[in-house]
């Protein structure tokens, strides 16, 4: 498919096809999107939790008021965005640059001492939006290369985030649910999938200067 | 290249190559990942500024931190969140939808009101927040699309939103700058580009249930 018409193929899909499971090779393919996803100083400020456990899958469905989507699919992404920004947590990401690259971990005070003080100037509010924002991005990386991939995807924002938290025991772990993203392949008779896409028209969207 | 070479192709570039400007056919193509890019609500609470005008980008380098990829760049986007998300805007979104589809107004009554009632649930701040996590999400679109498309980017948090607002006349606009994307073609001479590519672990970035 061009590139436009994976665009226009995707949807928010509302039925899964429960059947129809994402195989593991796939899975992992596509994970791949969140893995190397870019961020803000490359902090990763993030974790995916990926479920599949139908027990889980039910227990989260009730804090997500319901919607099917999530126990109907294959796999549910939980994106989670980090709340122990600080600078303990960017010093375990210089050694891991220093790491990858071979270099010295003292040619990266300056970009460290960068890092420390841009998470240090923000509220904890400022900061948990500022790492939702990059958690954001991730997701679209998850759901254009989902739809690249033939994989069908719905971004969820309405769920009960501390009830998401709770079942998954992500305050423990500084963890904080941002948004889900329910998995999987659309069932056929998912009358939405054929629904014409909206969007304003290309003058309110764009400006050239 | 395989979905993995793309995202490993694609870093955040430094220097670009001033000589090489995207095809205008090529800039269409990139644009329509941020156009069909989803929303939530699918209310669109974004705008982009797309500059390719030599003094512009000169005026916004100065609001930049005099980053030189804003200049060098052969077409730099600014993603700017709606800050007009009322009523009006939902209804207008409403209008959009019928016009499309061919449905009756009426028929879109229900949803109308709960966009209405979640965008007026927000204070101002957690609104604009909002529209910004959307646009973010947009920008993993069209991050991903450009390398995708061999074309370079650099995503740039690190500029004067205030300064760039006026620059641009945003704010008569009803709208904010949230994040830049420059895109074009890398120098090469970017020791950027031949970086290795740094994550955590992935037993880090994702927990499987």
């Amino acid at each position: 498919m061009d590139s436009q018409k994976v665009l226009l193929w995707r949807y928010a899909t509302k039925r899964f096809d429960k059947s129809k499971k994402i195989p593991p090779d796939k899975c992992s393919e596509l994970l791949d999107s969140l893995r190397f996803a870019p961020s803000s100083f490359g902090l990763q400020p993030w974790k995916f939790v990926v479920v599949s456990d139908e027990k889980t899958k039910q227990e989260l469905c009730q804090v997500a008021f319901g919607q099917s989507q999530v126990v109907d699919c294959s796999h549910l992404v939980v994106l989670c965005a980090r709340t122990n920004l600080d600078a303990d947590y960017v010093r375990r990401y210089t050694r891991s640059i220093a790491d990858a690259r071979r270099v010295p971990l003292d040619s990266l005070s300056l970009y460290e001492d960068i890092m420390i003080k841009a998470m240090g100037s923000m509220s904890d509010t400022e900061r948990i939006s500022w790492a939702q924002k990059q958690v954001y991005l991730a997701l679209g990386f998850l759901l254009l290369s989902a739809a690249q991939m033939g994989i069908d995807a719905c971004p969820m924002e309405g769920f009960d985030s501390k009830g998401v938290d709770k079942v998954l025991g992500l305050n423990d772990a500084n963890l904080m649910s941002t948004v889900l993203c329910a998995l999987g392949y659309r069932a056929e008779d998912d009358a939405y999938s054929s629904l014409k896409k909206v969007r304003f028209a290309e003058s309110d969207l764009f400006k050239f200067v």
